[in-house]
């Protein structure tokens, strides 16, 4: 809105500049120097071949700090920027993301670069990520990290201590609440908090100050079930088992926030049809709006469909043509309210308090919220058109029809998330256009049903 | 959609049956075996009266229990279930509640019910949670939590040892990954990892050990820079101080993550109209009816407004009814179009990718786009209006507005949040209705003006 450049418009062009020199150790420092709060700003703002020169530059100069800026982009952008690097250069930088957003950023790859990736990693790292690659993302083998540290159940105090010095570097970035106590083949037999192991003679055996029995999950654990575990239990980890008891990873209470929160946002995008829930603009046009019209066609089809009902009416519209203005309104009023109870359920869903078995009782707590909500704005529009038309006549069809067309607005929007989601179906994208769709067609068909019988009365 | 009785509808009948026993422990007995997914939703459909006693038993039977299980709800919601109970069950819930959730619940309680639970506190917790219901709910001082291990800089290894002997049942909900090191008046000198507590020898003073100059946060430092601090640092907390650099609390990796979930499903629900973000079907019907006039009238007026353009074509309608029916199409698919570019311009603003200055870039983009999507739907529109309605010049009129209005929707889609935001505004609530009834208008103007210049060659 304003021609003075911003401080960030700023940085951008400082860091061109650096890019331009391509002195890798240079960009390095102005990077780490950038705010956090300006990271994704900065360098979403390069234009495309200085990012990916950047982004090369700095695989070289400094790839931990690359993984972490990359961090600041959700999945598929940073994806996009791993991509145009040279396989190596894209390598360097993926060997040392952390475990859980190397997983994350590699699944949004396609195929070819993904293998090309693959194949400069040492082996045994890419092994580990292929492993990886085919966990569910939502489940607790895609949300794990594998940086936690295990032991075997002989080791003492001593030797755990000893190990904890010679790796102080490495564990830096590790899980460290907790130890996991291993058996020969690597089966989970114990969970010992670092606390104990302070308040314990270095002589003492894991195994015997370790909590048996811990609270484990499986790595096909899915998310809302993590929730409900690390919402009962204090826990800030808990240990993720493969199918033979080996203990492949930890899953991290705010890794599982984190999700959940990714989630929502890309609901909400979903919800306004964005496929996925994801789109960002600096993807090639042509994609965004390939992207953008396979959630509009069949918006268009649906649309035709409810307004097929007018066309059974044309007549009534060429007697009355102040009809044309009133439909949209009523049409609009109502969407909203149903676009009302389908947020109340999708949040209800949500936090677990509504099933499927649930659809009468939704339907009763809607209808009595509709009577109310009905009876107002259909004496609202009523006076609206008896003062602006200054007929009573269409006042009374305007106004009589809403409470009508709300009932089933409510009941529709309220029934809709729980029946797509029991049908199996993902209700943030197909329950706003759907909803939509009904009451649209209902309300058309109320007003001009209502017009039609009245007309002797409405045009004398 | 089934007769059968599920499995959760039999665990709260039975859970009802024990609260109308009266016994406090058979309740708590029964509560701790409910599967955590399924506990909001039993405890949900109690009978009101049943929730209240099925509270007051389990708060004088296991309070902590009590408090673990409001934890599943959202805040409202447990605020609502506190408020039922006597100030002194009330109380003994709240008193183990984590300090932040309790900060939570207490911030939804009103005045009264708030200070009657406060002066049943011990008169040092009242006051500490006094403190705490002032800061921002959204800012570390709302985020914090108070269970941390600080001690004097002069102790000794052993002596926390020593204290974390002692006090070992406490600390098991603390967070310990860190030690906070304060000098006499409660201000923070440094940080000692846990691990580095065990690889110190016993004697070792406390000052020797801490990172100094460690990584602080300020009660008033808002949620976004939270996130961007630990997207940044691999940290899992970082300590609170107040304006006087005391320590006050320490704001966890997850505490951040979850608020973030929170804020997402609040601004899922807000862009379909539900006030604040929160409206579950448990609330009275008369203030669920209310809360959601309070969106409706709103809408109601900007669409009236934008219908009364199609008032001004009164007479265009009346030769060409058939408009009626098209009108509705095309602001239906405009309108969501822009719903589109609202959604990508707020996942933007989320990610930090773009700012106020960026309104001409996401012009240029959304423009772009809407040049393919305009032409596309326009081609299908004109194939559609020629094949069903036979005519071609109205299918002209038609698919020709739609590529015109699909510039301005997407427009205005993509910069109405980013304007609302630079003013202040949130934009989660008002940028849907605004745009959708500048489309609308837009489309009626545009379908009907054109529709009346060509009057003659339409209606020959």
């Amino acid at each position: 809105m304003t021609d003075t450049p911003s401080m960030e418009f700023e940085a951008h062009e400082e860091l061109a500049h650096l890019v331009a020199k391509g002195d890798g150790s240079a960009i390095a420092a102005f990077a780490r120097l950038l705010p956090p709060e300006d990271t994704p700003y900065t360098i979403s703002h390069l234009d495309d071949d200085d990012r990916v020169r950047f982004f090369a530059l700095l695989s070289e100069a400094d790839a931990d700090l690359a993984a972490d800026l990359l961090e600041h982009f959700d999945d598929m952008q940073a994806a996009g920027m791993v991509a145009e690097l040279e396989p190596q250069q894209a390598a360097a930088i993926v060997e040392v993301m952390d475990s859980d957003e190397q997983a994350d950023v590699l699944a949004e790859l396609d195929e070819e670069d993904l293998e090309a990736i693959l194949e400069k990693l040492p082996p045994e790292e890419a092994a580990d990520t292929r492993q990886r690659l085919e966990y569910a993302e939502d489940a607790a083998g895609g949300l794990m990290i594998t940086e936690y540290l295990s032991y075997p159940q002989s080791f003492t105090v001593e030797q755990v201590v000893d190990d904890l010095r010679t790796n102080n570097e490495l564990y830096n970035e590790y899980e460290v609440r907790y130890l996991y106590v291993v058996d020969a083949d690597e089966h989970l037999v114990g969970v010992v908090p670092m606390r104990r192991l302070v308040l314990s003679p270095r002589g003492s055996a894991l195994s015997t100050l370790s909590v048996s029995d811990p609270t484990t999950v499986q790595v096909d654990t899915l998310r809302n079930e993590l929730e409900d575990l690390f919402d009962r239990k204090d826990y800030s980890a808990v240990p993720v088992l493969d199918a033979q008891g080996v203990l492949v990873g930890i899953v991290q209470r705010s890794a599982v926030q984190e999700a959940r929160g990714e989630q929502a946002e890309e609901d909400l995008a979903k919800s306004r049809g964005i496929i996925g829930g994801e789109e960002l603009r600096t993807m090639p046009t042509l994609s965004r709006a390939a992207r953008r019209l396979a959630f509009l066609l069949p918006i268009l089809a649906l649309t035709m469909v409810s307004a097929s009902v007018i066309k059974l009416f044309v007549e009534t519209v060429e007697k009355l043509p102040i009809l044309a203005a009133f439909l949209p309104v009523v049409a609009g009023l109502c969407g909203s309210s149903g676009g009302q109870a389908v947020a109340v359920s999708m949040r209800e869903i949500s936090l677990g308090l509504i099933k499927i078995g649930d659809v009468r009782w939704v339907l009763a707590k809607e209808l009595a919220a509709a009577v109310v909500i009905g009876l107002v704005l259909g004496v609202v529009l009523f006076v609206f058109v008896r003062v602006t038309q200054g007929q009573v006549e269409l006042g009374l069809v305007i106004g009589g029809a809403v409470p009508i067309i709300m009932l089933f607005a409510t009941a529709v929007g309220g029934t809709t998330p729980l029946v797509l989601r029991a049908m199996g179906m993902d209700p943030a994208m197909a329950s706003g256009p759907l909803v939509q769709a009904l009451i649209d067609l209902t309300s058309f068909f109320t007003v001009l049903m209502l017009a039609t019988a009245a007309m002797a009365w409405l045009v004398p």
